[in-house]
């Protein structure tokens, strides 16, 4: 069983995979090229090709978006999320759920290539399955994720999505949620909410409006063209995000998408979709969002040993190009 | 002139280049391959092609180790760090230092082919360069670090480590502090001397000893066969970093590069020096070390967008590895 195991000066989980691990010849020699004629596992038709179904949404096809476990799973999905010290070191049993959320049946379509109401089944099934996992009580956080592309870290073409649901949280949502909740423990108020007020006024990282959200490059990004997508509205779960909301995001992450295909000729990239944890669905304090990162550069060693990023693109360039202004 | 900016939630700071910011055709079309004749400006007889030298260790071939400006600096030498609000965001400007470490005259030599002594000249040169910019008081930290090879981001193949001083603290080495400092008021101890204690103990991720320094698979890794290198005696600055202690580190890392190269077959990595913040050199709690990390996998904005890392590689087995048991 894979292994949850957390840095004891930063507070930071990783799973290790216990099973399977990989030998030092697997990195060094290249993998095998998968042949040309193998069939894609998301396919129609190759359905028997995935691990047993969990969900479907109807569609032409048979389904328009389709719910697998991930085939080579990060965390298993049975046996309790028993923890365990040893001296000044902390493990998890690796529990909680993998798994892919097929876009669309369709081989060559990308996430922007869909529709806005074909986008908005991809959210609702999101939705869906976070509302599902919810009640597990073992779990801290369900991550929903997209890797687009080799360079962002996709190994397979057919577009999808991720799930990755947890008994621990996430380093990066864990210091989200502390930070944001030094700020609304001074102010009262929440600091995503005051970056929305703040950026409508300001207009330099506006990139657009969109049906209740709000997409704009922020003050201090990582990477060139990152943009983030937020709620104008104060919300921090899966369970809050309606019908119309679903429908809303699915309109503004399309048109974010296609914006940033435009100015970057449909790059390779990755988003991540931060939600409250499962413990405390209506904090007072956290903002859902998304956070949306075209991968055009290398990201090495330093940066991620460090924390600190050298971004060659202001984010009020990035907004005036996205906005078609540049 | 380069500007420091703050995420107002998590306070992590990023260096934005306002000047020769990218467009975003520089992203979309590959650079120009650099002509195979071109000199390199790192090597002996080239040295006009580097901004004006800031030292020099002499050797054989006039100087054994250089030290230059950045051609392309990330940050300005001149001028005030003017801290600056507008609403819930911070900048500072981006004043600080941003030099090249040439490690040897030889283009064809990486840093593991060097002898414990010419490493010893490399180190040295490190603590020259921090101890000098110790004196700056708008600069609150020195970060030197390696990327070798394109893989971990090395623009330029002969050998070299970087410099970056910065009026403001690395996010991820201010997490380090902070959690260190929260595990000392509860136990009057450095969390790293506890760490070295159970690695000698548990010896399941013991690499080698040698010269007082302990290298060491951590036991929650983000990386296949990343490895920490940490003085077995408590000390945080490079001002500590004594003759003797120079040449132990030398010797140390020698040991760990030929390791990594002979069980990964010369990977391309990043190394990252964390020491103590130039303001509290001699801080009970926090602990010199070095982050080695081969570059063998991609990482994405997944990882990067939550923290959340998922390694393949056990630390007990890579310790095992680079051991020579497995």
């Amino acid at each position: 069983m894979p292994e949850l195991r957390k840095d004891p000066v930063l507070g930071r989980w990783v799973i290790i995979a216990t099973e399977r691990a990989k030998r030092p010849k697997d990195f060094t020699h290249a993998p095998p090229v998968p042949p040309a004629e193998r069939a894609c596992p998301f396919c129609p038709g190759n359905e028997e090709l995935t691990p047993p179904e969990i969900s479907r949404r109807p569609g032409p096809l048979g389904w328009a978006v389709r719910v697998v476990p991930n085939r080579f799973p990060a965390l298993d999905s049975v046996g309790p999320a028993t923890r365990q010290g040893s001296g000044i070191y902390d493990r998890v049993a690796g529990v909680g759920a993998h798994e892919v959320i097929i876009d669309s049946p369709a081989h060559d379509r990308q996430l922007a290539d869909l529709s806005a109401d074909e986008l908005a089944g991809v959210v609702a099934a999101w939705r869906e399955r976070a509302c599902a996992l919810e009640q597990d009580k073992r779990l801290r956080y369900v991550l929903i994720f997209k890797n687009h592309g080799p360079a962002a870290g996709a190994s397979l073409e057919h577009s999808h999505c991720q799930l990755i649901a947890t008994p621990v949280l996430p380093v990066l949502v864990k210091s989200e949620l502390d930070g944001a909740q030094r700020y609304h423990r001074f102010r009262s108020r929440c600091v995503y909410c005051d970056m929305l007020k703040q950026e409508r006024t300001d207009k330099a990282r506006l990139v657009a409006e969109h049906d209740g959200f709000l997409t704009f490059a922020p003050f201090a990004p990582r990477f060139p063209f990152e943009t983030w997508l937020l709620p104008l509205e104060h919300f921090g779960s899966f369970a809050a995000l309606d019908e119309r909301r679903v429908s809303g995001l699915a309109r503004a992450l399309k048109d974010a998408l296609d914006r940033m295909n435009r100015v970057l000729d449909r790059p390779d990239y990755n988003f991540v979709v931060h939600c409250t944890p499962l413990d405390c669905p209506d904090a007072e304090h956290y903002h859902f969002h998304i956070e949306l990162m075209p991968k055009l550069t290398i990201i090495a060693g330093f940066e991620v040993g460090t924390g600190f990023y050298i971004n060659p693109v202001p984010p009020e360039d990035a907004a005036a190009y996205l906005r078609g202004e540049k």
